[in-house]
């Protein structure tokens, strides 16, 4: 965190007078929140007051209400809403998921469990003899035992992979392709080892899919000392298992990004656009994923109010509807995009959460990465900079709206993340206020920093 | 965390092929200790088993005797106890502190508080109004209010320095010093805010000294909140406080740095080590302070051991029986130093708490520093580098036994650590494994780097 990168990086795109105001501004920006943040109070009021918000519920209407207000009481030049349809999936019930047997042994062990979020229901009990599996080659090769029985998948994390984002991106594969692919050979549902990190107990639900071609059947993740007991005495033995889910969707649901937009004094017609979204799941209180993003969107708009920044190019403030289980807010806001022909330099999100930053990666060809890596130094002091590679799954459509779109996104330190990502821990007591508003500022230096010297 | 910097940095000390070796072993060292390692374990039982161990108390006892067992089990050349006393200070009693009186009408408010470490009895109740006062340079100006009164300094932090070590070193003062300088001119008590940087009514003790000069008067730390009403209701008209604490000392205690030992294969003479120390205060846990610093030591070792890495030079592994009121271990460790003319090349201290690794500190002159920042590569894929200036209040004294010695330390994100350094939240819940293990991980690195390549 000391300068010693400094005279190695020089500054090829700004003067040094430049920098220095630039790094004055930052600094200005970096006070403001770290002493007046507003962040860590507005999350309290969005996971206490409000609580999880998974598409389709009421507390996911009351969190665009809120939004909305909150945006209008910091002042922009407009805030809107933009109507969007959302998945309506619902849990239905608790859960069930038990070891009834083993070896042959009547048992009865509850074990932890959530069902995935998309997941139908069992419609009834199912009893079946456990098939452990670790990969999809594997099941491949045992597709013959695999009918009638339930799947599991063990689907741990590689602890070696200090990026845990890698780690989750493999390991998540069973989570979202693993029903259809055991139902293909006919299974009658899978069960998954939660994608976690931590050392408890805790399930963790997230998004899967189905394939269309196969029976729908129920899927849940264990909790991960449950899950790995479980595969334990699955490969000494059989093991006899009861589920029940209870998941189904009801219509789509009408709900809408919330968007506070500050129209730019030379290019208004470049847009920069920073969000995060307001759904979670209805598990936890949504405070990382992604409460976390949507306060530090909000605060950066409050801290450029408050220093009365006037951007030259417009900057759009976006709580996205809808990521968790079907992408539809961040959809519908590139497909207004499109129809309105909006030119859209950069987008930001921040939905990795609101842990310590590290980085801002941004995905750019070289010559424009190049740009943006030397305003490395003025990051430094903010415990960051910047790295090639990042985005954002609700602004990852705006790439079909125009390809030379700048993603990027706020990189915070990812070792707590998967701890409780989808799990009940996700709660407001789990941020840290200096965290959080530490994330805040780097992105009000980077939104800052395009505003005022374009992309190119 | 990318590694964009790697064309700019070359390795002048290194050879491409040496480094690849390097990087792989390094590796290894991190997926043993992310997959294996039992640093978290460890913790458990530092903490929950035998809980918070003050110098001279029956937990700090128990700490030994568990540190020089566990250290056993592990293995090393040898593992033994160096004698050193300790201070015996006790707290006496549950500290007492409320506001009686706010513009001459009574009151009855009492307030979050902990009487500092080393502070005395107020042998009995003290009722007195309060002098409140933002730095010494006020309290010069306003000394001849002072007399009969009761001091109180509002030590906040400023929120706005990133690195919250500069912060604490600054409010720090108040806590150190505020209880004779208020004495001199006459103060019954002092009462500071506490060292904090949470947003809770949490106080914080932490240690303090008197001047001989001058009357030994209590000294009390105060919950952020609580102390911020006080402030606030003192700037606006006499506050009268009722304080009563029970601060007595016993005779020094007997106690031990407990040390293991492995002896070098092609150096023997020149020593490394490594450390944190076992005691804390007596009002938490001492998990991040320094439970973590003593178990990431031990976990070095039984990497090395695991590996069946054999180090060139001797490398000596310490728990260091008291930091926090006295530095008696650290000081007798360097007395032993002295005495036989040992020859340490490299000390290294882990004691800003188990979050995530920012970087290895290193204070060390410009051109040996230049070889340690050529190892940045290495440290980059466990989100670490070199940066210049490291250090640790028990290893500060070896600086008095051979001035060429290299100090060094772990240098964490430190936003979370004065949220609950001397305060009840630092408990074992509030340590993350992947956090601490991946220090461990860093400090093993520059270990082996230091063993492989010597200081020069």
């Amino acid at each position: 965190m000391k300068l010693h990168f400094l005279p190695l990086l020089a500054l090829p795109f700004l003067s040094n007078a430049q920098s220095n105001i630039d790094s004055l501004f930052i600094k200005k920006m970096s006070d403001e929140i770290m002493t007046n943040g507003k962040a860590y109070d507005l999350l309290y009021e969005l996971t206490k007051k409000i609580g999880g918000r998974l598409a389709g519920s009421p507390q996911q209407q009351n969190a665009i209400v809120w939004g909305k207000k909150s945006l209008e009481a910091i002042g922009a030049d407009k805030v809107y809403l933009q109507p969007c349809k959302t998945p309506n999936w619902k849990r239905g019930g608790n859960d069930y998921v038990a070891i009834v047997g083993v070896n042959g042994e009547a048992r009865m062990q509850p074990l932890a469990a959530f069902a995935l979020g998309n997941s139908l229901s069992s419609n009834g009990l199912i009893e079946a003899e456990v098939v452990a599996i670790t990969s999809f080659d594997e099941l491949e090769k045992r597709k013959d035992e695999v009918k009638g029985k339930i799947v599991y998948y063990h689907s741990v994390f590689d602890p070696t992979k200090i990026q845990t984002f890698k780690a989750y991106g493999e390991s998540g594969a069973f989570r979202r392709a693993g029903a259809s692919r055991a139902a293909k050979y006919g299974a009658k549902a899978i069960m998954i080892h939660s994608l976690s990190t931590a050392p408890d107990n805790m399930p963790h639900t997230g998004s899967m899919t189905y394939d269309e071609a196969y029976p729908k059947i129920p899927a849940v993740a264990l909790g991960p000392n449950d899950a790995k007991m479980l595969f334990g005495l699955a490969k000494s033995g059989p093991v006899k298992v009861q589920l029940q889910t209870y998941g189904f969707f009801l219509p789509d649901a009408d709900e809408s990004n919330v968007i506070a937009e500050i129209r730019g004094s030379e290019f208004p017609d470049e847009f920069i656009t920073l969000g995060g979204h307001l759904d979670s799941w209805d598990v936890n209180e949504g405070a990382h994923d992604d409460g976390a993003g949507i306060v530090q969107t909000m605060e950066v708009l409050r801290v450029f109010k408050t220093l009365n920044y006037k951007p030259k190019r417009s900057i759009r403030f976006v709580l996205f509807a809808n990521e968790e289980n079907g992408v539809r807010g961040g959809n519908e806001y590139a497909n207004q995009a499109k129809i309105n022909k909006e030119n859209h330099i950069f987008v930001f999100e921040s939905d990795e959460g609101g842990f310590t930053p590290r980085s801002i990666g941004i995905t750019a060809p070289p010559a424009q990465l190049a740009k943006f890596q030397s305003w490395t130094p003025l990051l430094k002091p903010y415990g960051s900079e910047i790295t090639t590679g990042g985005g954002g799954t609700d602004i990852a459509p705006m790439l079909g709206v125009n390809k030379s779109t700048i993603l990027a996104g706020l990189i915070p330190d990812s070792q707590r993340y998967f701890d409780l990502h989808h799990a009940k821990t996700d709660v407001f007591e789990n941020v840290n206020k200096r965290e959080l508003h530490l994330g805040a500022v780097n992105m009000a230096a980077i939104i800052y920093l395009i505003d005022k010297y374009g992309v190119k």
